[in-house]
Formats: C-alpha cells, structure tokens, sequence
C-alpha cells in the first residue's frame, strides 16, 4: 500500500520516475470486450505533453505509448492492459545541486523523512511525469465511459486570480492581459465536468462519489483543494438557497431546477452533471533565489535551473479529466452489484 | 465495496440506520497495548451529540457506547474493537410523507436510483448518525495518535458569511450578530489542526496524506470542498508567495518559515502543523415549503417538520477531527512499513 | 488488515471473543431487495450449535441472532447489515492455569509473541465461537447463492481414519465401531459441494476461486489443508487420466464427463459442481496430561478440564458451508463486471 | 479486482499473455534501502525456466528481467518496481485448432465463458509465462526476507505416485526407475520450507498466515491441494499425537519438540520452520487424442502438439517458493502494527 495502486474494480498500479527507462501504468478489472487501441491512448497523452503554448515548459516529449498486454484482435480479453511509455528526454545534467538542497514546495525533505533516501534526478517519483500512467489508464476508462454515453471534460477557468468562462476557455493560452515575472509562476483553478451520469452511482458513507473523486483529485501533485458543485460557496449559503428543487424534464424525467449540488446528493450522482473544481498551486520550480536548508542541515539558497510550466494548471486538467474517468468508471463496475435486480438480469438468463 | 469500510491498516466498519435498533462500528487493526475504556469514547461522542446550544437541534440523544470486544483489562488486545449505541430517541412518527416525496438537497432520490427502495425513516443510512460510528472509532485513532504525541482539533471558523478567527471560535455558538430566518438554515467551514506530526507520513502518488484526508472528510455528509493550507488562495498566488522557505528552528531541526502549504508536500507530512478546511452545506432540511418531485414522477412540494440543526458545522467539526484522526492513524501504521531500517529494528532485536 | 474482514464486494468483518459480552459480524456489499429475516440466519446457526450429539461439547448455547440494521420491511436496503449474538454460557471459573501455561495445539504461544498479551479467557478470539460470525454471514450468502440457483451443502466423510460414503454422511454421528479413549480426540475430514454454478465464476491469477476458496477454508482455525477435486490424490495420476473431457449433455449444453478437477478450471468454475476437501484436525483441547511450558519460560505440565468436542468436524462443516458460500457470493458479484456485454446491459435499458 | 494484485502492504500487479510482446510485475510497498539489482532476480528466473532436464520442455526462453523503476545506486526507493521479461521464442504458427476446440484440463472453455471471448494463442493469461511475474517478484520477496534471517526452499518431494526424500531431491530429475508412455504427463507433490521465522507472524481469523499461504499456493495453476504440516495426515490423528509438546531449546527459548503443525498456531508463526506441501496435477497439455467438444458445441477430438513438460512440479516449485516468500513478506510489514510497543519504537526516537 505504498500509494500507487489506485480504483477496486477498475485497478490501476503505476510506476516509474522521471529520470529511469521508463513510466507506465498495468490496468487490472478493464472488463472484455471494449474496442481498443494505442491511438485511443495517445490522443489523451497528447494533450497532457509539455511544450504546446506559452504557460508550459519548451521541452519535447514524445511520449509514445505502447500496449504491451491485455487487447488481442483490437479488443480488451478482460486481463491486465500493460501500457509503457519510454523516458526520452533525459539530458544528462549536474543533480549535485538537487540532492544536496531541499527545493521550496517540493517533496524532496519529506522524501528523505519517509524513505532515508530518494532518487533526486528531476523529482524522482514526484515528477510530473508520474501523471503519464493516469493519463494512460484515464484514456481507457475514459473509453470504457463513452460506451455507456458519459463524457468528461476539464478546463482551465481561472489562472493567476482571472477568471476565464467555461465556453471561452482555451487550453494553453495565458488570460489576455495577464503576465508573469520571468522564473515567477501562476496557479490556477480546473473544472471538470461530467454529463450523461445515470443516477444513483457512488457507494455510501466513505466511498462517496464525491469523496472518491475528491482522492483521486487531490492526489494530483499540484492540487490543494477540490469542491464539488458551488464548493466552499455553499458554505455561505442559506439552505433555501443552496437546496437543488426536483423537477420533470420535458421528458417526464426525474430532474433538478438548479445544480448548486454539482450533480451528487448523499454521495451518489443524482442524474445532473457532474462539477468539480480543483485548485493549482502556482509551480513551485522557479527559477528565482529562494532561502532554503540541505540536507546536512545548514541555511543556504537555492536558484532552480531548467526549464518550467510557468502554469501547470492546462497540464493538469488533463490528468483531472483522467482522475475522474477512472472514479466513473470504477463507481459503474462497483454500481453493478448494488441490487439482487441486477444480479439476477446477468444469472437468470 | 458498498462503502463502509474505511482505512488500510487501522480499518473500521460502521453501521446503522436512524432508526434501526442501534449504530456502530468495528476497527480491525488497532494495535494491541492501547489503554482504553468507554470513557475516552464516550468523551468525543458528547461533543458530536445534538441539543448543545443555539445551533442545533433540541432533540436528545444519550448516545452511550458499549465496548462489546477487544478490550481486556483495560487494554486493546490487537482484536477487533466493536463499538455500539442503542437508538433511543426515535419518535413514532408519520413517514408517508417523506416516503413518497423527495426531499431537496438529501440523498432519498439517488438511495432509491441506485438500490430500487429504502429506509426512508429519518433518512435511514444517510442520517447524521450514521457518523456515531465514525467518532467512536476517531477517538480510539486519537487515543492511538496522543501516544505517538499527535494532537488533531477543528473548530468552525466561519458561518453564514462570517469570519470567525480560530482562537475566539466557540463550539455551538452563533457569530454574533448574525441571524437566520425561523425554518432555514446556514453553512459554514470547519478548520482542523493538527499538530506534533513527524515529517514523511502519509504515501505518495494516490495515497498522499492530503488525498486520504480529501477522501475521509468530503465523506461527510455535508462537506462540499476540502482544501489544505492555504487551498483556493493559493491558486491565485504566485510561485514565489506560495512556496515556503525552509530554516532551522532554534533546536537546529528543518523547519518552514511560512506554511501555506499547510503541512504536506509532495503528498507527505513536512513536519509543519497540519492545515485543513471543510466547507459545510446549509442543513438541507429546513421547514420552508420547497418544490420537488414524488415517486411516482409527480410535481408537489414539501415542507418539512422536526427538529433540525440550524447549522450543522459545530457538530460537524466533532467528525471532522474524528476522520482526520483515523487517516493520520493509517498513516503512522502504513509508514512502518517504509524502511528497511525500521524492518530490521523490530526483527533484529 | 488485522485479518477480520473478509470477501471484496461482498465484504465482513467478524468480531468478538468468547468470554467478552457478545459476538458478531458487519456485512457491507447484500446488494439491496433480498429478502431476509432473522429465521433465515439462525436456520444455519443452529446446525452449528454445540451439544447435538456424542463428538460434541455438551456446552449449551442458545446463540439467538439479532440484525440490528440494513434489513426494512423484510429486505435487505444495500447498507450494512450488523449481526450480533450475545455470549450467555460464561461460567466465571478459574483462568489462572491458562493464563499462565501455554496449551500446545492452541495459539496462546504464538498470540504473546505477537501482541504481547491477551484475552486468555476461553481462548479468546482465537475460541470457536470466533465462527459464529462466519457462520451469520455465511447464511446471508448462501440465501444470496439461492437466489441464483446455487446449493452449498457440506458433510463429514471421515473420521478417525474411517471413510464415511457422502450419502450416509450423518452429522454428528461416529462412525459405527469407532471408539475414542476418554480425553482423547480425533480429526476429520469434511467435503463440501456446491452445486449450479454456472461456467466463468471467479478471477483470473491470484484470485483464482479455488485460490479464494481455500483462504477462505483454511482460515478456520482447525483445517490443515484443502484440496479441489482429486486434490492430492491427482498428483499421483497420469495427464490421461485427469483431465477431463468436454462433452455435450442431453440438452446440448457443454458439459465434462468425469469431474476430477472438481468443477474448476484455471481458477474458473467450469460448469460442473465444485468439490472441496478440508483436513480438520483433532480438538486441540484433550484432559489427558500434556507436556508444555509457561510465560515464565519453564517447563511444566497442563490438563485441560472442562467441557470440549471429542470431534470438531461436523460443527466445521458448518463453517466450511459458510466460507464456501461467502466466497462465491463474492465470485458472483465480481463477474458482473467481467464483460462490457454485462455493463451495457445494466446501463443502457 | 480482476485477480492480477495481490499482497496487501508489498502488493504485486503480475500482466502479460504468453504470445503478447512481454510479461512482468509492478512490486509497491517494497521498504526503502534494500540492495537489489537485476541479478538477485535473474537467479530466480533462471531456475524457472524451462529446458532443464528430460522432465521439461526443450523449448528456450533467455527471459532476462529488466528493472524499469524504484531503483536508484543499487538500493530500492520505497517507489514501484517495474520489471519487465521480453517474450522472445514465439513461435508463428498455427492455432486454429486451439482457437476453435477447448483442450481438457484447461482454461480455454471457462475463459470464454466468463469473457466472451479470449486470447488463444499459447493459453493467453492462462500460460505458465504469468508465473514470470510472481517470481520475479518472490525473488525481491526473498531477498527482504534474507534480511531478517529467513530463508525459503521448495523440493520437488513425489513424482508419479513415487516419493523422494528431501536431501535426495534433486530440481528435473525423475525418480529412478520412473518412466511415462511418449505423450503423456505426471503429477507431483513440492513441499516449501521457511526457516528462521520469529514466532508471532500471520493475522488471525481470516488472514492467518497458513489461509493466506493457502490462497498464495493454490492460485499457482497446477496446483490443486494445499497442506500444512501433517496436513490431511493430521485428520486421522489423535489428538494426543497431533498436539506438538512445548519445551525450551539449548538456550532456553520456546520450542517445539515435534512439529506436526508445520510452523502455525492458531494462524500464526510458532517459531518453528514452516512446512507447506502443494499437489501439482499432471500437465494437461498431452499429445495423446483427448476427446472434446468445441466453441460451435459439437463433439470432437483433440491431439495437442508443440513443446510441453512432461512434470511441471520442478518449474512449479520456484513459483511455491515465490509465492510463500511474497507472503511471509507481506506478514513481515503487517506484524509492524501488531503493538502499540513497535509503533513507539519507531516514533518515539
């Protein structure tokens, strides 16, 4: 349990750091069937990569991913998918720097608490490229959403204290008229959104939609708070105001008027879409002075080299869109076995 | 996987419905060796129990714990811990109405979407005191956690609107000057603390510290948003604001000058206090007439009777505590496990 | 991951010693509208209930259950159902031999080395009636199993050494001739059948069924191994006589003309039923004198007084029935998400 | 839940098809600071595979492990292991008849019917190349267990119905005097034994040590009993001769002066060696004409050929001791949090 398997019924293990051979992801509990194929994948790696606008650091990775088990004939057996990205980019470089210093906003001393000792090489395993196995795995649940007609959808809607509009929010692109002292960095705030949802998904009590969602979220490594629906707004809410009234849609439907909820109630969907926000801490790699200790434990100061997001936030949204589609996906398989109804329409054929 | 399970190594499962016969919990994985009795549970419980000032409601509840096993002498035996309290207060009353009609912003129409029908009475499963089980067994984590010289508090520092600064926060007491119209109700946010946490627990990738506790607190009925340190705000900082500088406390001990980070980096404790807050809805169930929808697929509208908290926020922070407290017991077990040092130091004795 | 929950989807966690106030189970994950009465449980309780013949303790206990949440109006609700048994038989004797001087065949040794200490009044959690837990759960599964048309049944089938034929298997009953010294005890073996399986059931690798089965079997305190089908006796036979060969029954389904495996293959049921064998040996607890030593680390002597089965078999066959039924509760409700067929069948009505 | 994880605090993720590009295995939660490099492995794997005496297959595979991640200058990192075996001797040939017709004693029949649909080529999943996994993993398992001072080996200890006492068993050799008609295969029975384990390993109830060994062995696909110690011996035994007298060793600690228990008490280590034994049935692959039936449901007849073993029990051995060492393993990390007394020993300092 040291943190890197992820789901129950759609399992995920992750592995790899920045600087060895390789990153990757095994899927354990994809069921048989799904329509798959390493272009499927790549499209949603491809949006994750680095060097695509202003915000984001001009390193190249290719990042080609490669489906080493699990599909035969085009399609999953229903056995672990084993997907593999190689490590490219690894400019040979000076490290002394990093493995003696602790960077501000880094994991590097807590590392060193946890473990006695780490692999200081551009993160170690607190990379952002660590992202790349849940990308990978988020494509393929993704997929798996898509065929019961649920879609998921992250955007950037806030970036250095500016709000962006859902519909005028463009990946990549820094607000107009915002800018950033060169080696500062900017935070920002992702949405995430998922509509065709059935209700009635997410377990009771601890394993929530919400709370899943909201470990799975959180434990993206620039996230430091997530909201589900209007958020720590409803705090300042009265309940006549903050209560989503049940309606009919034009179809006779069970439906909400409002959706200050952001589509769960008591922890299962409730048939609206769903709304997530995740707050982005500003990078902490910048390449200003910053005050710090070694690991010998004398004050010194650190000036971080290299190239940086100047905002991880559009790079994160992709991993949040990902986050979410394996907690879909795992909240339909678990949904599966919620009535004796169910149960029955699969033996008693 | 039906959701009541929580925990890895220090585990619990709770139970009971409003107006069953009782609700519990049972922790697997307590260590053996921890003095206990029913008083140092029974002491968390009181707090969370209703009927304690403006706020909440005036109904009664006893709420006696009974340690049924895994006690002997005085101490945990390392054997399950079964917790229970008999439902008393429970009002024959007239459910038709409640049955049949959807209540806004409660879990009725997701319970019956996901499990076909239900326990409608009091609100069954979803009641506030499905939570009884959860500080029961946060006060044994807490018990365990004092121990290793661990100290969890949460106070509500902000309701209806109002800024409450954490040293003049009052459980149970309305800001003052602030009102609320008969029948409605108001949010607010709990903030928790924790302090004396060593560096390097919790995991990294999905089992961060700040994920767990995401998870274990947004699994609280009413929690819409989580944040650590300083959570939204920091999305709107700049890299040089957000990071902290490290330093040397007067004992030559890594230390942080600031902490917005509000305690974990990299997903593991920095030694720093933990920083966490929980944005709490309005309580969904004020007397006001709301329109909704029946089970039968039916407009009307509602208007619901009984004793209701005005702000659920001060009973709130007991379970917040008492959630926070069972993720840093996981967490100090889990992290046992993180050296081979520490191995060899139980091993080889 | 103190070892008392057991199962995945269909999950319990077991509690209580037999010298505390009560015992009991926590079932998370009875999918909600099965119906279930206390009846039903104690139906299967009783069979496991002391005093019903020569081979067994003529210790009365009344052993009546209680479900104290997650049944309303006569059917399971989806949440957890909280099994409970309180301890009657008590009589207050004296402890201090067993305090003090470890019973060989009995954990009490290995229970001190782990935990330090423990509750050394009737064994403890390591008592049989640790299995009255098991044995509620158990009934709860197999009203599940019968819903799908699925039959588990167990019996003794040797005792002493001496073969009993499955159709003249008599529980409780020595077999006719055989006699056991006065304080002595004898083993068994017990064979359980489950029958209506269809064909898939179980997980792949380490989730095998009958991997799961022969945890689950193996876990109950007296069993020393467990063999599938021929089990031991096929290691002994040549690949032509083992394997079985596929046929097509009357009604053109596939079927196997012989049954070797005991119904199945690579981890899966195979359609035909399923044969499991559990070695169970004697009762630890015989009066005859025996050699050992004490917590003080000195050589003595014990005789164990008190009231003990002569042969623990057909109470185990019980338990063996309950285990075997928990996990193909279990296997049945995992299946559901095995194929993308089954999803969209779910999700798209 | 697919069934390809198992371990609960070093937990394994096993994935590949014996004809897809690779096999390997994800290990998280193996402690920091352990030396390890692709060596230590690779003597394992060499053991297992095949082309090493006139009981296995001449068929050739290098399958030379690459460590892909969690190890940095020769010490693990706490992060995931990632290894990875190449598939090299793929032999392009025909498996229509495969594809179409399911061989006895295998898994092609319950696979298609719990997925629809399968990977034919060379038993997919079901091929003895997963094991490549497990025992790339036992070997790391293992060398954690070195250590601590236990050491885990398995013999091959019954052949055909002919038994070979452990100091002459000697890996791929048959018995002298054994012989078995061309085409034909042989069962066999592999006993483990674990040396130098502390008393007091294992959980009790469900997760005993001798329950999850069982699970552990009898997931290995040709294996189809499991015992401990006497096993099903000790079902004919009388209590008086099954119970092992405590007695103090030359320098004065508890022992065991018989060890009919094989090493467990009540589920958990007592100090002494522990004895396991599985039975391998004989290899279902067999180029004799077998009867069957295939996917379109009609009768017909099969003749298998290609390479095969004509014992697996020498190649299954490396995978019992595998499979045992990645338990004790497991049991080594949970028995951290037995007492409140460890977890001081390590928060405390």
């Amino acid at each position: 349990m040291a943190g890197s398997v992820f789901g129950r019924l759609f399992r995920i293990m992750t592995w790899g750091e920045s600087h060895g051979k390789a990153v990757g992801v095994v899927i354990d509990g994809c069921p048989a069937g799904l329509s798959l194929c390493e272009a499927d994948i790549q499209a949603l790696l491809d949006k994750r990569r680095p060097g695509q606008g202003p915000l984001s650091t001009p390193r190249k990775e290719a990042d080609r991913v490669e489906i080493l088990s699990g599909v035969f004939e085009g399609k999953t057996t229903g056995t672990p998918l084993s997907l593999l990205v190689r490590n490219e980019d690894q400019r040979s470089r000076d490290y002394s720097q990093i493995a003696e210093i602790y960077r501000p906003g880094h994991a590097d001393y807590p590392f060193d608490a946890k473990y006695g000792f780490r692999d200081y090489r551009g993160g170690g395993r607190s990379s952002g490229r660590e992202t790349i196995g849940r990308v990978a795995a988020g494509a393929v649940a993704g997929k798996l959403l898509g065929e019961c007609g649920i879609q998921v959808e992250s955007r950037v809607i806030r970036v250095g204290g500016i709000d962006i509009p859902w519909d005028e929010a463009e990946p990549f692109a820094l607000p107009a008229g915002l800018s950033v002292e060169a080696g500062n960095s900017l935070g920002g705030v992702v949405e995430c959104r998922a509509e065709g949802l059935p209700a009635g998904l997410g377990e009771t009590v601890f394993d929530k939609l919400d709370a899943r969602l909201s470990q799975a979220v959180m434990s993206i490594g620039a996230v430091k708070g997530v909201e589900i629906g209007d958020g720590f707004a409803a705090a300042d809410l009265l309940g006549s105001e903050n209560n989503d009234p049940f309606c009919l849609d034009e179809e006779g439907r069970i439906a909400k008027k409002t959706n200050h909820a952001g589509g769960t109630l008591g922890g299962m969907s409730d048939g609206s879409p769903l709304i997530l926000r995740a707050a982005i801490k500003p990078t902490p790699s910048i390449s200003l002075p910053q005050k710090t200790v070694n690991r010998s434990g004398e004050e010194t100061e650190i000036q971080i080299s290299g190239r940086h997001d100047i905002c991880i936030a559009p790079r994160a949204a992709v991993v949040v869109t990902s986050m979410v589609s394996l907690v879909l996906a795992d909240a339909l398989l678990e949904n599966l076995g919620a009535r004796m109804e169910y149960v029955r329409t699969i033996y008693q054929r």
